[in-house]
């Protein structure tokens, strides 16, 4: 209801009211004043693999360390969003990996693990962001790992397998998806690929402009479709890019989201973007609390370019969640609980670096140095002896994004004495998760979601018709 | 602003009106329909030390096991409630213990681990039932631990120590509580208290009924303060009381919620009433999985109990939450991550019971026999092994809670490998938790508050002016 409308039209019978109609709704708490308005535009963020800990934590960080409150949260202090808690579940599992998580948004049925958008009889589910196109919206996605991998790959493709990350370079293209960014080049470069096929080209034939670096995206030319690869695998974590200066030719999430949201904004019929912390999701597969802790921060500055920008424009649907939550990390009761805790700020590199740099001919001082260097920890000799054994050792660790085999859960065992963080294994938990909206469309939430809800509550949000839903 | 009062000011008009008043209202969502209504009554209600994935793990197993949703997923499923995130920190760490806790709650201030509501230089803050009592209300605490536990006390006493519990069962005689119920047999008992002081008596002189088992609950007198004690130290745990007649002569947490609401709920000037879930915390200390669903679905119960009444009544504010978190605990990925948390309606009873039936004498077989009788799990010989070598070991376990020095983690860790569920540790967390309220007041609730807010929302609710704040 226009409350405007509507006094315009009794404006006649005012005289004869003896209760004003104004006084009648100003004493209504409304959820949303924006009430069935419609999105033109959607901005759907996912923190991969957020614990509820891990908010808490980078909340905790940011106002002990960084003297402010995170982004996420003050939202919530400034009463800006609606809230829901959302069960993750995927077809086959209690626990969902992020392929078929993205496939529930993105398609709107749950798949089995490992699968985007492909049903138990091989039904094909028509990822959200086709819907979109085909309603003349641009779409795009802007992540730190590779622009190929489950998240995105679950919002633009069908595929059986999330692996299959050369060919999904390639349907990218195809379906002419407006702005792609992250990492990925060993799926794009003719060089680095089996097939030697010159993805790069297929897309500059198509009329994309390449991206390469951060400085790029400053050059970037109205009204072309952008494909930005940035690097090969993953972007790095934002604690190493922050402190390796050779890291920093790569962008940050936030200016990724930046250039995506100006790139498409003046679109007359509206765009819809995924970003995607995808890297909060493998420092949780690391156990590694600083890599964790500065990885969501990086994606809480980009809900901030998402939330200004929506503010601004009125016009725009921001959904703020995680996929499912990862390794249940937290602070742990103990008489230095707090002081631990704030030793993290004393991190200055994720886990893998510091770990990738020791090697089996370091002795137990130089261990201890480089651990007091790297983390300001002060290792006990049977500490640095049991690290350094690792990597004499012919057993290694293995686990998820663990790609050079170092001893993760061995240091992170060590590291949770001193900073008293602890976490409940190294992979997805079935936790519910949090979600906030913000915009037109948010007054659709419920209190508890299934990830599949959110499908539906994007397209009604837009007014999208449901036949476009039929594949 | 109420419908009906306006429709009939507004009557002589109807025919008059282009637009109906009715379709005017209908079309907006309202988060309270009851705002700026007083509550005369309050509930609280604390699951302690609930950790977001213990509310999730019990929702999960209600679902897959019993065949519906959980009492308190389904306040959020059916739209009934408003929710917050609370941030739990006591004065001094970001991970609380309950007494500060329920000192934040009660006394509006926070104060350091361990005390009940005095200050860093001895301010003594008045805590909330007796600000409730001095206002006309009638106050209660029910618990499934001890009634003179931190959390019941932090709502009833001022006190340097929690640990008090002999002197704290006296100090609710004379504050002249209504309705207090719980364990704690050996803080009134002449025999067992190290004073010989019969606080049973006391409580007589002072015309209280003295209930000793579930059937006094069914002969309660109306019009008559309550003392309940049904153990020695806290009542069982829900699943060892649903498996072991024997213990059916404790009442359950939904029970006890019943008759403290009868009994109070006729009071003219109104009531106020804490109902914990005690050994939720408990059995997250001992890394249960079993015992800690069961108790958490006996919590649920109860919260039923408090949602049909003030459904009724629509005078009563009830406050859903938790302390503080505790271990985390949370599903894990794996292929058989669905049939693996499933497996856990096998266990017929606590770890507590089950590990304390283990005896140094018992061999191999005997251990995996006992193991698959109580819990259905197979245990390979190595797992029997080491848990045997427990009890001729002479270095014990010990922990908050295991009064018996029983292998809790050992046994945890070997569950952990057959149901799928993991824990960051055996003491509190410090997650910001879950928060929810229901009734007149709940639209007084910002998405993310303190713990200390809630103190003042409870004064605010219920209209009691701030004067009463000051001690």
């Amino acid at each position: 209801m226009d409350r405007r409308k509507f006094l315009k039209g009794s404006a006649l019978l005012s005289g004869l009211f003896t209760i004003n109609p104004v006084d009648l709704l100003a004493n209504q708490t409304l959820i949303n004043p924006k009430s069935n308005k419609r999105a033109k535009n959607i901005i759907f963020m996912v923190s991969d693999g957020m614990s509820s800990g891990t908010l808490a934590m980078a909340n905790l960080y940011s106002q002990n360390i960084l003297g402010k409150s995170g982004n996420w949260v003050n939202l919530y202090k400034e009463n800006k969003v609606s809230r829901a808690l959302m069960d993750t579940a995927s077809a086959s599992s209690i626990v969902t990996d992020s392929a078929a998580a993205s496939s529930s948004f993105g398609g709107g049925f749950r798949v089995k693990n490992g699968v985007l958008n492909i049903g138990a009889n091989g039904e094909k589910y028509l990822p959200i962001w086709q819907k979109f196109k085909k309603a003349g919206k641009k779409a795009g996605c802007v992540t730190t790992v590779t622009i190929t991998h489950a998240t995105p790959a679950g919002f633009c493709v069908n595929s059986a397998s999330r692996n299959a990350e050369p060919e999904i370079a390639e349907m990218y293209a195809e379906i002419g998806l407006d702005v792609m960014m992250g990492g990925g080049d060993e799926f794009f470069n003719a060089e680095k690929r089996e097939d030697k096929k010159d993805v790069y080209a297929l897309y500059q034939q198509k009329g994309y402009q390449i991206l390469k670096t951060r400085s790029d995206l400053q050059k970037v030319e109205n009204n072309k479709q952008i494909l930005g690869v940035f690097n090969k695998g993953a972007l790095p974590y934002s604690i190493d890019r922050t402190n390796t200066p050779a890291l920093q030719s790569t962008p940050t999430l936030a200016e990724m989201a930046k250039t995506a949201i100006d790139q498409m904004k003046d679109h007359k019929e509206g765009f819809v973007l995924q970003i995607e912390g995808g890297k909060v999701d493998w420092s949780a597969h690391a156990n590694d609390v600083a890599a964790l802790i500065h990885d969501q921060i990086a994606f809480e500055e980009a809900v901030k370019v998402a939330i200004d920008f929506a503010e601004k424009d009125k016009n725009t649907l921001v959904i703020i969640t995680t996929d499912h939550g990862n390794a249940n990390p937290g602070t742990i009761y103990g008489a230095d609980a707090t002081k631990n805790f704030n030793s993290i700020a004393n991190y200055k590199f994720t886990n893998e670096y510091v770990l990738n740099a020791i090697h089996p001919d370091f002795n137990l001082q130089q261990t201890k140095d480089w651990i007091y260097e790297t983390n300001k920890i002060s290792l006990a000799d049977e500490e640095a002896k049991s690290l350094l054994s690792f990597y004499t050792n012919l057993e290694k660790e293995s686990g998820l994004y663990n790609y050079k085999k170092l001893p993760f859960k061995l240091y992170s065992d060590i590291q949770k004495k001193h900073n008293s963080v602890g976490w409940i294994s190294m992979d997805h938990s079935g936790d519910y998760v949090e979600l906030a909206m913000f915009g037109p469309g948010s007054e659709l939430l419920k209190p508890f979601v299934k990830n599949t809800d959110l499908h539906y509550i994007m397209l009604e949000a837009t007014g999208l018709s449901v036949n476009v839903d039929k594949n």
